[in-house]
This record gives structure tokens, sequence and C-alpha cells, in this order.
């Protein structure tokens, strides 16, 4: 059985008749590039990501990184495949062209990554990371530092990790302790540990370019304090930087990655490293890595929910089991399991959120373009705040629902989806981690309900109401759904002035985590309104399928926001009420 | 960290206050025993657990059964465990005294069990399958056959499996192809492949009994030609019956409990095995054991659910991160992540689903020791009838929602949860077994929906609406609890005329997951009324904790039926209407 990685009609449909990619290859960043240029690179990320990253990904999973004379072994494969994603330009994609890249729209950037994403997770998240790092030097760091760290990045020669937490500090990057103490050169020396650390030691590359949060001493307490540090493993003069692998981490999943911990500086005088942006100013400059970083999480949720529905629907579509209801004749043939509603039912959920959280993604995505290359200031400015408020969302929502879709996977494959003969058990156990690192749900419902929805007067929440609102203007046939949507929407502002009237910070967070899966269910349903009205009258099999999975997310799905909405309204303080124990 | 397997205080609460398992010991068979034995019992399951069970509960998960010469080898402590289990009588527990059993309440036996499943569900499900062929013997064999196969099964010397799929009839029982001749001798030869066989093959003890479906050639087509057989590993003469092992199945979890693909008769005249029961009256004699199987299925689940709220909650007790909403000052201490609310609520969600789960199976336990020794034929009958309707409630449960309780442990232990260095994502990965096995979650669906909803005239329905009106008559303080169970009991009664009234089965089954979702969750709040009554005015921290997960229940998960009911009563075929592809 070889099923389907992708669904490349999905993807074309969603980068051309919905979000008009095409618009911005006139603009002048994209100018050389055409719709020729797009299918091209989505035709290369679909070869490699067949032929370079599936085909290792159980084995990877099977036989994890371990240590071998004090080097990371990863099994064969992914070194091929990391170097064939770096020489064919993907990790350059989205990178200008002055910069040494191809100056692709971030949109398409990210439909190509899926590819790999959807094929093998695992061995995805080391390019993954360094094109997160190239661009958080191409914005924070200094010509010299953009010269000497990225183009080894963009070739293969470097890799990028993110260090951020601390075995004391997850969640809570104010508590970090690493210090960064100034050397006479302009250089610091960097001294602590570092936990979590996904590619962070490894042969992959010949270096690694390591982005450190670490406190410079006399700073600000908290997060005003942190500043951003690049540390390369090995120094310009070839020697080997202070920066040693203290254990490797065994996961459930995601185990291709290699997640390490790190120490830096064990020796005495610490790792030597160097500022990125300004002092103290390093969480701000971490957060265009990982706000970016979230919604390629997001998209990394999705790739694996879309691939577990198609290997899911290709086993329904052989495997025959039982008869339909109204024909209980035992004599005559079974039939495909897809004709049963049940299996239908859970092949359609799978379908409904997978897609969705694609195009939540992708759509995201395309906010980027726009807040980087759009004409005018304003909507420059307008994409960013969408995006903003939108990014807990395009976080959370696929980590959550899509592992669910996962679940479902398994279930249509019944005994045979548990056992590791079929890949959607690995989809299911890979996708686990999602809703965990890049900020957990939890915090993501903080980031959302605390702080974007009331930042600056609530502009970005009323931005994001009044941008689903143009959608339900035109809806035209999709009255019912237009309607639905809409009261959904007043509900939001409704709870969400309650919340943030409830007069005690307690109160209003109490329950963050049920408001941000009710609003997320509602800008799915927006999702899928906005792919209903860019399919037109197009009747064939796809529009078909898209108008299912949109009916069945509004029958089914956005209904579930009603008691969420009541729950909230109800300022519930059972949480707080009841001391665990 | 050493965190607790169960809570023997609740089991104490459940089967005491509540159940009044102590009114069974006036009966007859139960007059031998008395608080003391129950007590000594559960002191010694938590003993065995503790010291046999748990130790090499992560061992078997990473060194899952494998061939060597071609017997099964399973790591250390698993026979020993074994061994211990049937040594102290717990396969007999619950078995009458004149077949050589403690003659203890099936209640008990199933509390003392619990502590097993939490321990190392892999290793608990080898005396959990011995068990339920020692009652499906007992409930239709011969003198002859029991006085044969059940004594060696009590006291370790043999297993017992169930040999019921095919590999290409899983849920489809109605379409297996394996044959039984009758032999001169009035046994017959077995012939066929069975798949998904737990303990199909093994060094536990020295002989298995595997318990067998078959068609008898010249019987009728479908389910109704299928017998029931015995069929032993070795013979009585000791020579090894021809059953072969053809494979073993490489799971995602429960990788403990080895699982075999078998092969009967492959040398040709076929396996010898011995008729149970009538002929053609296998799956009647086999849903016996099921359906037994199906309430420990979802006491199993609890366990996991139980012990994964413990995990946790003992971690969320000792790790330290952030600080409260209100007090933001970054140079105090951090704080236990269980004063967060977010973390609260995780912890509230786990303890309301695992505990109800594991209420819901007692409960149903007692419904068997009520249907088996009742002093009138109308109680027993009713209670049987109670049992009938609760099965695939009891089943699908707990199998749903306490495999989302390992979820949150999961999430409560953010990236240490998802490490294999602590346990909750291995109980996570065992649990996911439990939607599968035993009958599907949409097989439950139907038989909840399509078959118990409406046998008997709506008989069996009629009486647990009753039974859970007799609980919101005296619900005297919780008279909200009652009025929202109320209203969600209108509403069991007006969906199930609404589907059945669809005039097109098609229509009435298509959503019958949604119904057996909705119907579970209201059987649960009713669980959690119960346990409220049964407080009474307790008013210590076990009393607080049960009142702030029922809170929990009513305020945030009641509610969901809602928009279910909504779903099912305007009898959508969203389902129907879409083909899958």
């Amino acid at each position: 059985m070889t099923s389907r990685i992708l669904d490349r009609a999905d993807l074309d449909f969603l980068l051309h008749d919905w979000l008009r990619v095409g618009e911005l290859l006139t603009r002048e960043p994209f100018a050389e590039h055409d719709r020729d240029t797009i299918d091209a690179v989505l035709d290369l990320a679909e070869e490699i990501a067949t032929e370079r990253f599936a085909p290792h990904n159980r084995a990877a999973d099977e036989a994890e990184p371990h240590l071998e004379d004090g080097k990371v072994v990863l099994v064969d494969g992914v070194r091929e495949a990391v170097t064939a994603f770096a020489e064919a330009g993907f990790i350059a994609a989205a990178v200008p062209a002055d910069h040494g890249g191809t100056g692709l729209p971030f949109t398409v950037a990210r439909a190509a990554l899926a590819w790999f994403q959807a094929a093998n997770i695992g061995t995805a998240s080391y390019p993954f990371l360094t094109t997160a790092a190239v661009n958080l030097l191409l914005a924070h760091g200094t010509p010299e530092q953009v010269e000497t760290w990225v183009p080894p990045m963009l070739d293969g020669r470097a890799s990028g990790t993110m260090c951020l937490s601390e075995p004391q500090a997850g969640s809570s990057l104010a508590d970090i302790t690493t210090r960064a103490e100034p050397a006479d050169d302009g250089s610091y020396r960097i001294t602590g540990t570092k936990m979590w650390i996904s590619g962070g030691e490894h042969e992959l590359t010949p270096n690694i370019i390591h982005l450190v949060l670490a406190k410079i001493p006399g700073g600000p307490a908290g997060v005003k304090g942190i500043s951003l540090f690049a540390v390369p493993r090995y120094l310009a003069d070839g020697s080997h930087n202070d920066v040693a692998l203290a254990g490797l981490n065994h996961k459930m999943g995601y185990r291709g990655t290699v997640n390490t911990l790190l120490n830096f500086g064990e020796k005495g005088d610490g790792a030597v490293g160097w500022l990125v942006g300004g002092e103290h100013r390093g969480l701000a400059a971490m957060f265009h890595m990982m706000n970016e970083a979230r919604v390629g999480v997001g998209i990394g949720a999705a790739a694996l929910g879309v691939t577990g529905y198609l290997h899911s629907l290709e086993y329904a579509g052989t495997r025959t089991q039982g008869r339909a209801v109204g024909g209980r004749d035992v004599t005559s043939p079974m039939v495909a399991i897809s004709q049963h509603s049940d299996v239908k039912r859970m092949l359609l959920a799978q379908k409904s959120y997978a897609e969705a959280g694609m195009a939540l993604g992708l759509y995201c995505s395309r906010l980027v373009d726009e807040k980087d290359t759009a004409p005018d200031d304003d909507a420059r400015a307008r994409a960013a705040l969408l995006l903003d408020v939108l990014t807990p969302i395009a976080k959370s929502w696929p980590s959550q629902w899509c592992l669910t879709a996962n679940d479902l996977a398994i279930q249509v494959l019944g005994g045979s989806g548990y056992t590791r003969d079929f890949p959607v058990e690995q989809f299911y156990r890979d996708n686990r981690l999602n809703p965990i690192h890049e900020g957990t749900h939890g915090i993501q419902a903080i980031d959302l309900l605390g702080r974007k929805a009331v930042m600056r007067d609530g502009a970005g929440l009323d931005l994001l109401l009044t941008t689903i609102r143009e959608t339900t203007a035109r809806a035209g046939e999709h009255g019912e759904y237009a309607a639905a949507l809409e009261a959904a929407l007043g509900r939001i502002e409704k709870t969400t002035a309650t919340l943030h009237g409830a007069g005690d910070p307690d109160v209003t967070l109490a329950n963050a985590s049920v408001y941000l899966e009710a609003v997320g269910h509602v800008v799915v349903a927006w999702i899928w309104l906005e792919q209903l009205l860019a399919l037109g009258d197009r009747s064939d099999r796809f529009a078909e399928g898209k108008r299912a999975a949109a009916r069945y997310f509004f029958r089914f799905e956005l209904p579930r926001t009603g008691p969420q909405f009541d729950l909230l309204d109800s300022l519930d303080t059972t949480t707080l009420d009841w001391t665990a124990g």
C-alpha cells in the first residue's frame, strides 16, 4: 500500500485559488518568479520528500539517536536528506536574493516544507530550525554576523538551534540563569545549562550555530534582562567552543530529532558567544524566531494530520469488512470499510481538521508575506496585527485537532493501526509533541486571552472579527454557515468583555484554555467558509469533498463552542476553588 | 518520585460507602467473608501489584516479546508476577468455593484486579484472560470440561485465550472461516488462522487453553453458524496439539502482552478441539466471556487513567515553575505548578474522568453480583438487563476519556511527560488499545443504539433512565445537578425515539458513535451524583476532592452533550451523503 504523503491538489487550491499567491508575484521582491517556479518548487519538494525523507521515517523512529564515542549517531539517510534539502535551496527558499536566497514568498516556502514535515517530521526539523535561525539573524544580526553565519546555514555547512529552556525554567523564561559575561573583545562568555535543545549536537553539518538566551549580569530581573547570543559549536579558528553535550532525551515520538541537554562553559571561562540585537532585548528577538516557529509547528501538526488522513483513506478503500446496514445478507461479499458511516465519520473528521489546519497555517504564512511586502504601510501593519492575534491559534489548534485526526486514523485501521506495521501510530506519537514544544497549549491560551485579545485596546481581536465578517458578508448561498459564524463572533465579543471585566486576573485567566479552544474552533469554521467561497461553483470530486468536510465542521464541530462560551460567561471558578491533592 | 498506583481510599469509598458490598456478604455464596477479608484481599493486591507487577512495567515495554528458537521470550519478572497472582488466589477470587475458588463477590475481585492493571496492564492481561476463560467454562462447559481445564487455570498451570478474529474478519465475525470437522471420538478438528490473539503463545504456564470460534460445516451462514471450541496447546497425553505460532504483532503500546497470529491445523488433520456449549451457539457463549471482558477493559482503561492522574498530581505538587497570576514579582520564589489554574484544570479533568470510569466499572461489576446472587428472580433479571445496557458504555467511555486523561497527564508534565523517563507516556500508549480491542468504539455504538436501546421494546433503556431518576429524586442539596441530569435524560428519550423513528436504518445508525458518547456522558454525570450522595456530609479533603471533580464534570463536561443531541435530533446525513475519496 502506498499512500500519498500530501494532497498536491489541495495545496494548489489553497495557494492559488484561495490565497492568490499569484498576486504576490506582482510585487518587486518576487517579480522574477511566476506560477511555473512555484509549481517546480512544489514538484521538487514532493520528489525529495518522497525519495529522501519518507524512506527512513520508520527507521529513525526505531533506532533513535544515540551516542558512540561521544558522537551522536543517526540512522542512514538523515544526512543525505538534510543535505539534499539544503542543496535544492529549500533553506534559502524564502531568503531574499541579496542574501543568497531564492526570494520566494514565505507562503510557498512553507507549503514546500509541509511535504518534508509530512514525510518525516523528525528529519525535517533540522532544516526547519536552521531556516528559523537564518531568519532571526537576517532580522536582528549585524551585517557582519549575517555574512559570517547565514551563508553556511543556507548551503548546508551549518545548522541552527534555539536554546531557551533550562532544567529549572521551561515555560518560565523569566527564571533562566544562564549568564553572559562581557569579554574584552566585544564578545561574551556564556555559562549555563540548556534543556530540550533539538538538534543540539549531531554530525549532519560541520558546524552548529546555537542561538542562546542568557542574562548579562547587572540587567533587570525577569524577562526584561534576557539577551540573545549566537554561540557556534566551532569557532572561526576551527577550535571547539565550550559547548558540551550533557545528555540525550528519549521521547515517545519525534525520535528522529535528536534532543539534547547542553552545557555551556563547563570548562571554566564560558563558551564564546556574540550578542545578537541589543542588550536585554533578547526575548523580543527570539520571539521573532519563535512566532515563525509556532506557525511552523502548526503546519507540521497539520501535515501529520493530512498524511494520516490520506493513509487511513487508502486503507479504508481497500480493507473489506461487513456489509451495508441495509444489506445483511451474510453470503454477499463484504464491502470496503469506507462505505460504513462510522468510518466515513472518522475520515471526514480527519479531513475537516487536517485540511483546515493546513489552510490556517498557510493563511498565516500569507500574512507574513503581507506584513513584509504589502505596498502600503497600513496593509503591512494590519497583516502584522492579524498575524499576532492568530499565532497562538495557528500553533495550538492544529496541535490539538490534528493529533485527534491521527487518533482517528489509528481507529480507522483498527488493530492494524495500533501496530508498527503501519505508519499511523508513529504520526500519532510524533504529533503528541506539538501541544508541548514552542510554548505549551496553556501558554498559548494565556497569550491569546491575556495578551493578544486585549493588546492595543482590543484592536487585534477587532481586526480578526472584522476580517471574518468580511467573509460572512459575501457568503451568498452559504448563508446558514455565515449566520452560525456571525453568532459565534458575537459570543467571542461578549465573552472576551465578560472575562476581562471580571475584576480579578485569576478569574479572567482561570479557563484561558477553554477560551483558546472555543475561539480556535470559530476561526477554523471561518477558514472552512473561506475555502467554500474559493471553490465557487466548481463541482468535481475535489470540490464535493471540501463541501462535505465544511458541512461536517459546521454541523459537528462549531456547535461544540456553545457550551464553552456558556462556561466562560459564567466566570466559572471550579479550578480556582480546588486545592490539588 | 514514587507515585501511588491507585487510591485505596477511593476504592474503599466506592466499594463500601457507595456500592455497599457489605450487603452482599449477607448472601449465602459470600457468607463466609467479612469486611476483614475484603480489606486483606485489597491489601494483598496492592502488595503484589507493587512488588511484582510495577517493577517490570517499563522493561516489558522496552523489550517487547520476541522469538528465540521458536519460543516467545518475555522479560524477567513476568512469569514471577503471573505465578504470584495465581498462587495468591486472584484467578480463583470470584470462583465459587465448590469449584475450588475463594468465592468472593465479583466486585471485589475486579477492584483487586484494578491494582494489577494500573501497575502493569501488559502483564495483568495474562491472568485477566485466564479468569475470563475460567468463567466461560464454568458457565458453558460440561462438568468433565470444567474438571479438566479449570483447576490448572486456577492454580497457574494453564492460561486461557480468546480466539475470535481472523485476518479477513475482525469486527465482522459473521465472516470467520475457521472450520471444525467432527471426529469419531466426539471431538473436532479445527483448521484456520486466528489473528490478534493476546497470550496466544508463551512459556508463562505449561499449558494454554485456547477458546476458539469456528464453523461446523453444514451449519447456518453468518454468526448463527458459529460454535465454540476449547483447544489446548498440549493434549492430555502430553503431545503438542496442532496449534502453531505464525507471527507476533508489534504494537504501539501494551507491549508486555504478547499478541499473536495462530495457525490451527496447519499440519493437515486439524487441531484437536472440544465443543463448548451447543453446536452453532458459540457466539452466545463467547459473549458471556466478551461482555465480562468489556467491563474489564473499561476498568483497565480507568485504572490507567487513575494511575496517570496520581503520577501527574505528584509531579505537579513538586515541580515549580512561574508565579501566581496576581504575583508577578520575578524575584519571588516559583510556585508548584499545581497552583496554576490551567494545571488544576488538567488534574481535575483527569480526576473527573478516571475516578468515574473506575466507579462505572465497579458499578457494573456489582450488577454481575446482583444478577447472580440477588435473592429474588426479578432483582436478578433487572440487574442483568441494566448490565446489558450499560456494558457498551462501561467499555467505551473509560476507553475514550481515560485515554484523554492520560493525554492530560503528559501535558501536566510538559516535555518531561513526553520522555520515556516518566511513565505517563506509556500509560497513554497502553491505553490507546482500549478503544480498539474487545469490540471497537464503533461496534459498541451500534450495540448501544441499534440493539440495547431498543431490545425488549426499550425496556433496558427505560430501566436505565428509571434507575437514574431514582438518584435524582433523592438529590437533596444537589438540586442543580439533578435538574441538569433530568434534562439530559429527557433528551436521551427524545433522541432515541427520533433516531429509531427515522424510517431508514442507515439514518438511524449514521451517527451512532455520537449517541454512544452523549449517553455515556449522561451516565457518568449520574455516577458523579451517586458518589456525591454516598459522601453525605463528609467534609474531609477526600470529600472536597470528590465534590470538585463532580462540579467539574457537571460544569465542563455534561454540557458537551447539548450539541450532540441537537445533531442527532436533526437526523444529520453528512457522513452518509459523502463518498469517501
